[in-house]
């Protein structure tokens, strides 16, 4: 097996160093990863500019690929022959904050395993539920071993076309950590704020503040089952398609209101 | 209603002026959008530098607000506040290409209809169909008043939470255009390549080559739909889980391989 390691974290976050370890175990790793934190970037293609790719060395000695595209980008830079060997499975992470509800199309370490779906690769995007504000170093490793087990389950039993994992796990102790289970999209209350200010010639500018996102546990989500202390494994679809609404849809009157026709 | 109205093609592109300018016959209109292109930007939220929002004319003397910022993050503006009012429907396009398939990930105009969806505001996203490699000027106002009446029928049927419209029309005369179809996400073929070249100085740079992907216009898609001269209407749903799939994950043994448990 060839595993393609990536996050939007940063090809140096400890993260991805850690996921890296762990898929060794599995097969050829390769690494090409973001040369700095893509984080709520969404899914990019870069067309208007060359992307630039540089050698490096991670902490461990480990070699690995810097490119100063987004996550998706690196994907398709390895799904379109960047180094000769095909890729078997694409593993994106380990994110340093979850990812749920609301958060994946925003998400650098979804995008980039939606991008890997797009061009046929099984892929699985790993994320550790760590508290907003937490300053304590991170251990990713115990959330790598788990992420190591899902890799080896989706190679056993393989993923349909068009479908990706979404992983999100618990921050607890390993021997805390109660299983796995299978989970829906949940939502997530976003409270994001405008922030307006005056520069120092007093022309206004703007920050977008992304106030922490409030999750709302319910049983059954993504983040209902990480409240539960359980691995959220979320099969995540690329077919938006609200199937469910199209017969109301396909009721209404186009010409309402007496509008003429085209 | 007040309406917002951004793009992805940049605030000056001829198909938001058209957009804007029949959005007027249902209230009142804000256009807030990019002050460039940011096609295949994805769905950003930009929290790591401030905006900048200044005001403009359009081409026929209309005001409008030029951002520094993705899609997405004009429609955040809109939604928390950047203008008193509040909006009642976010409307982005008209888009110069179609958006069908899996681009819809990829997709500011898309992307920016998502962001209003999580804000709650019901959005619908418009593109016209026209063929790559067009160079004849385009005449977007028979897509806008097309357009016009979707917004018409939205507003008065309105739009279950958590769904958009991706509206896609044909690039045909208007007389050409046989009326309106709810269609399914359809697929579309990607034909990237990479294309390795040397700098001056002999280091590598990558472009990534976005070759007009192939659509596969199967009946009952967007891609069908637009190929048979229908306006294609897709709803799209913000809940990616597969949940089809849900119940056979759940037999998987995630302790194969005899991996330790964690």
């Amino acid at each position: 097996m060839h595993i393609l390691v990536t996050n939007d974290d940063g090809v140096t976050a400890p993260g991805i160093l850690a996921l890296a370890q762990e898929m060794r175990a599995l097969g050829k790793v390769t690494i090409l990863a973001p040369d700095r934190n893509w984080s709520a970037s969404g899914h990019v293609k870069t067309l208007d500019r060359p992307l630039r790719v540089k050698e490096i060395k991670l902490d461990d000695g480990t070699r690995a690929w810097a490119c100063d595209g987004a996550p998706s980008d690196c994907v398709s830079l390895a799904a379109n022959g960047f180094v000769e060997e095909k890729f078997d499975l694409v593993v994106s992470g380990i994110n340093s904050y979850a990812n749920v509800g609301h958060d994946v199309t925003y998400s650098g370490t979804v995008t980039a395993a939606m991008e890997a779906t797009i061009w046929e690769i099984p892929a699985i995007a790993f994320s550790l539920d760590q508290p907003e504000g937490n300053t304590a170093p991170v251990d990713f490793m115990p959330a790598a071993r788990i992420a190591q087990r899902v890799a080896r389950a989706v190679a056993r039993y393989g993923l349909p076309k068009n479908v990706l994992l979404n992983v999100n796990i618990p921050f607890l102790p390993a021997d805390q950590i109660k299983g796995f289970r299978i989970s829906r999209m949940g939502l997530r209350v976003y409270h994001d704020k405008l922030d307006r200010r005056a520069d120092p010639r007093g022309r206004p500018y703007y920050w977008i503040i992304g106030e922490s996102p409030t999750s709302v546990p319910e049983r059954g989500t993504d983040t209902g089952t990480l409240a539960e202390g359980y691995v959220s494994i979320t099969p995540l679809q690329l077919d938006l398609t609200a199937y469910q609404l199209m017969p109301e849809i396909d009721t209404w009157d186009w010409d309402s209101d007496a509008t003429p026709t085209p």
